[in-house]
């Protein structure tokens, strides 16, 4: 008898969901649109529908399906429970017992960030690890830790929440947390395009930095490709995002010593450029007794979510 | 019939053994000489003998004992094998195995601060939590962290070295690790002189602490009766150690949001007066999403390695 989990990754527009065997390989995947009318209380029964309607369609047996993950945006607990994820519309709820009882079967929740890395670890960055923190620098910087191959929640589903890590005292704009001197305000996106207009504001070094500014696509990618053609404008820039997030990566790892960080997101597009001018200065920062830990680019992308929410089940 | 479990601190001049039921209370607690001769070889030994005469004594029978667990100075992975603990005279060996094989009873080891964090979640400062990270404030810095009810380990046994999170950029001296700026250097009872005599060199105000100094007798417990005593210089001093830990445990709730901070080692002995300072500055630099954490003081003092150490197998 074959054996199947489901893994489901439930983001503000799409539902992304994958069928996957217990050995980690995708067998289909497929996205439906998230209603989040009337509070969102369309979402769980859509998704219920569209896996029921997947095994009906694949003549899939029930008692051959281990179970359902799910990942969902906002904090969740070890019991499933989902507290309050504003983008849909939800406030307290349990999602093992709601989805389960839609479809029958076992269902484990987790929080997307958490899930992502718990995907990286079964098969993408972190494969044969169990002991790893994702890095998620896009617009901001999420993460999901793993310790012995489980995701750390914490008591109120904070866990993995590195992007809020203090790592400067001086900072004079405000975090979107609401604090000052967060690693994402250096080490995302949007904190790389910050850290490129200061530095193109105190500095008089030429740099194709500047038209590309004048023209409005001053961006993350537009730092790391000028980094790449040699900019050395723009290899400063890289130097000081490699500062701030080698030394918040140095502080994670007094606390869970992973064997590896994989560094994923938008941001690490920019290939193992990225990893080169990290390790380095985790290298400078961190306790020796952590010093060998691996940085690996994540390689699952998108699918991270799906394949990390099959993984829970699995 | 009776159930009963052995925890075994194993410290460089003295081992501590207790005796204990399941629920965690201990029914006897003796201590044995460390005889490090012949690279140390005599030390399990001598814990086996130890706890197979107690057993005698007590007429406890080899199957109503659970087994022994032992923290041990240095890193241990979960197979436990410690990976060298220099102060024992101890290369690589597996603890489980060779006290087990002594014993003929199922043997536990862990790393000794690793271990007393869980026996302050058992049944000290971090009773009834599952999420826990014991700071102790020692001549250096420690750290046990506590995730679901377990300890994190890491991949080299470097789980909550907590001393070595780098928390300022300026420090000109070098911490007993080699870097600069580490956690230990501020919190610390020997960081906390530093700090102190940092603040008497650089301010003219009138202090106790003054003629302390001159006596040759300013320490961490000076510094904190003085606070006691209203001593506004020695505010300062507590402001500021208050500063480093509180953003040093910041940044750990980032990692793993846990429910409660506990606080030990001979610092601790402050009172509750320190969980003022330190939670003070940590709710000013903490993600909001971990703000509700507490601050509590350890009460297990030296007992909290034999505590753990039977926890590990009940």
């Amino acid at each position: 008898m074959n054996q199947y989990c489901f893994g489901v990754d439930l983001g503000g527009t799409t539902v992304k969901i994958g069928l996957f065997n217990p050995e980690g390989s995708v067998l289909e995947k497929w996205e439906i649109p998230t209603r989040k009318t009337d509070n969102g209380s369309k979402i769980l029964p859509d998704i219920a529908d569209a896996i029921l309607g997947k095994m009906e369609e694949r003549k899939i047996a029930k008692d051959s399906v281990i179970g359902v993950g799910i990942g969902v945006p906002g904090p969740v607990d070890d019991n499933g429970v989902v507290h309050k994820a504003v983008n849909l519309g939800w406030d307290v709820m349990n999602i093992n017992e709601i989805l389960g009882g839609l479809l029958d079967m076992p269902v484990k929740a987790g929080n997307d960030a958490n899930v992502a890395a718990l995907g990286e670890m079964w098969c993408g960055g972190g494969k044969g690890c169990s002991n790893m923190v994702l890095a998620t620098l896009g617009t901001g910087v999420g993460g999901g830790i793993i310790v012995n191959g489980r995701m750390v929640t914490g008591a109120t589903g904070a866990g993995g929440e590195i992007g809020h890590i203090h790592i400067a005292d001086e900072e004079p704009d405000t975090c979107g947390c609401g604090n000052h001197g967060c690693l994402e305000q250096y080490a995302s996106a949007t904190g790389i395009v910050r850290l490129a207009n200061r530095k193109l504001a105190s500095s008089s070094k030429e740099s194709t930095l500047r038209e590309i500014k004048a023209d409005g696509e001053l961006s993350a990618k537009a730092v790391f490709d000028a980094v790449k053609a040699g900019d050395a404008l723009a290899c400063e820039i890289a130097e000081e995002f490699g500062m701030y997030l080698g030394k918040g990566l140095a502080a994670i790892a007094c606390v869970v010593n992973p064997e590896v960080f994989v560094l994923g997101g938008g941001v690490s597009k920019a290939g193992e450029i990225l990893c080169e001018y990290v390790s380095k200065y985790y290298k400078e920062y961190v306790f020796h007794g952590c010093r060998e830990a691996q940085f690996k680019l994540a390689t699952l992308g998108n699918d991270a979510g799906i394949y990390g929410a099959a993984k829970l089940v699995c």
